[in-house]
């Protein structure tokens, strides 16, 4: 099933291969925040797609593919063009580009390459990239998350009324959906909490549950890509992954909460109403 | 009516001096963020003070109260002890010692010392040190706004549909305010906008417009030293403050929209609910 398998950590040379295409492609997207103009316009105006997102994208997949030619890949932009996200026992690549397009836009300097990695459907690797930040956090299960090489541990919080939260509006712009993420930010303030924060990349945000920089993060309507990388991050800084429901972390569910505890995630679950979204393996 | 008038830009020198204390406090704070644990409550959760809040102002004032004696002074932590908070013609530092009070707790790492200099009610000088990231705003009146010694530009963009929007939920906990919180947010994402932001501290929310990594940032119950400094950042990068009605910008109003084109700042005026605070000079 496996191409590469050496000494006690078959998946050692995936991450150290995760980490070198995403310098990589951090490379193309800093450059490309100097030259680039010229932008599309997919499905709604905060979901914005360039060049660069695809480029970037088809150099990672066809980096990994020559070094691992029997494994899978599911990639945001090969989905948008037809390509299949369905996630199988077989060692699978699942690729964000460009985590935070609407910032990579606007050059607000939030833009993260993502790249998971799972076996048997675990996420054995995970690779975030904060291409500008030039912050390379990076997690290989069982054995811990790293910010730059330094160990990442989560704040522990565990009271949410002391807690900042991350979340985000989303690229939703129907208004029931709309009406539901900021009764559910309501809800949350009125616990209450610390505050809330919207960097505006899930796998930035995410990251910086696993930095201890914020205690929570959840968001319904992202996608596999978005949180493959950071949620073994999250859970190797010692965090918990949910559903939004309070029960296990489903990666193709397109919903998730990072926290720092349990209890905070179980909190967040209680009070934050589900909205229904297609998974990512569903039929489309 | 002033000790410094050094050649044609008597200010310069005040400048220089906001610069250096700025950053002197930003290693204070850099350093607490590695040990600082104690932190006290104030009126809300999300209005959390620290030790180093109240030592870092005292640093900051004492300083420049050694070199230009005659000076005025307003301070968040000095008026949250009983000091006045009234703005008057003579020479005046408008100082908040650490924006983002909430992130610096979670260290979360957007955290800004935030020095202004009026003369004659008039913005002359802007500092905002976003000491985590290592990022210097500066901004002389007249003569430009510069990050890191670089000379910054506002996006341009006059259309609202295509515009990045930073915002905050505040730190107001009561629910007819959050409900205008929350609505002005829907109303700005149904417009539709690209997207909406929030990274915890108006001063550096204001200076990623002043950036053009976003093209607005408006907000409602921040006070003066909030914004003093980044006000003269924005218009100096070509942007524009105005008050939340459209009409000219007050400083001790507790409200701004700052934007890279008037439109922006017009069309954000017409769309947002005004929510009523006192003013900063008013008698608490």
């Amino acid at each position: 099933m496996t191409d590469v398998k050496c000494g006690d950590d078959p998946w050692q040379e995936c991450l150290e291969a995760g980490v070198a295409v995403a310098r990589q492609a951090g490379e193309v997207i800093r450059e490309a925040l100097k030259t680039e103009q010229s932008v599309m316009l997919k499905s709604s105006p905060a979901d914005l797609v360039t060049e660069t997102d695809q480029k970037v994208e088809k150099m990672i997949i066809n980096t990994l593919k020559k070094k691992f030619p029997s494994h899978s890949f599911i990639g945001e932009e090969s989905v948008a063009d037809g390509a299949q996200s369905v996630l199988t026992d077989n060692p699978t690549w699942i690729i964000d580009p460009i985590d935070g397009t609407t910032n990579f836009v606007h050059r607000l300097p939030f833009v993260a390459v993502s790249i998971g990695f799972t076996v048997n459907k675990q996420i054995e690797v995970g690779v975030v990239y904060s291409c500008v930040e030039d912050k390379m956090y990076t997690a290989r299960r069982g054995q811990g998350a790293f910010l730059n090489g330094q160990r990442l541990k989560v704040s522990g919080q565990e009271d949410i009324s002391k807690a900042l939260i991350v979340t985000e509006l989303g690229s939703s712009r129907t208004p029931e959906v709309l009406k539901i993420v900021l009764s559910n930010m309501e809800k949350l303030i009125n616990i209450p909490c610390h505050g809330i924060r919207a960097l505006g990349t899930a796998a930035v945000n995410m990251c910086t549950v696993a930095t201890g920089g914020a205690d929570a993060y959840f968001e319904m309507g992202i996608h596999c890509w978005d949180m493959a990388a950071a949620a073994v991050i999250i859970t190797e800084a010692g965090g918990v992954v949910l559903d939004i429901s309070g029960g296990p972390f489903d990666l193709m569910s397109r919903r998730v909460i990072a926290s720092s505890s349990r209890a905070i995630a179980d909190r967040i679950a209680q009070v934050v109403q589900p909205i229904p979204y297609a998974r990512d393996d569903e039929e489309q």
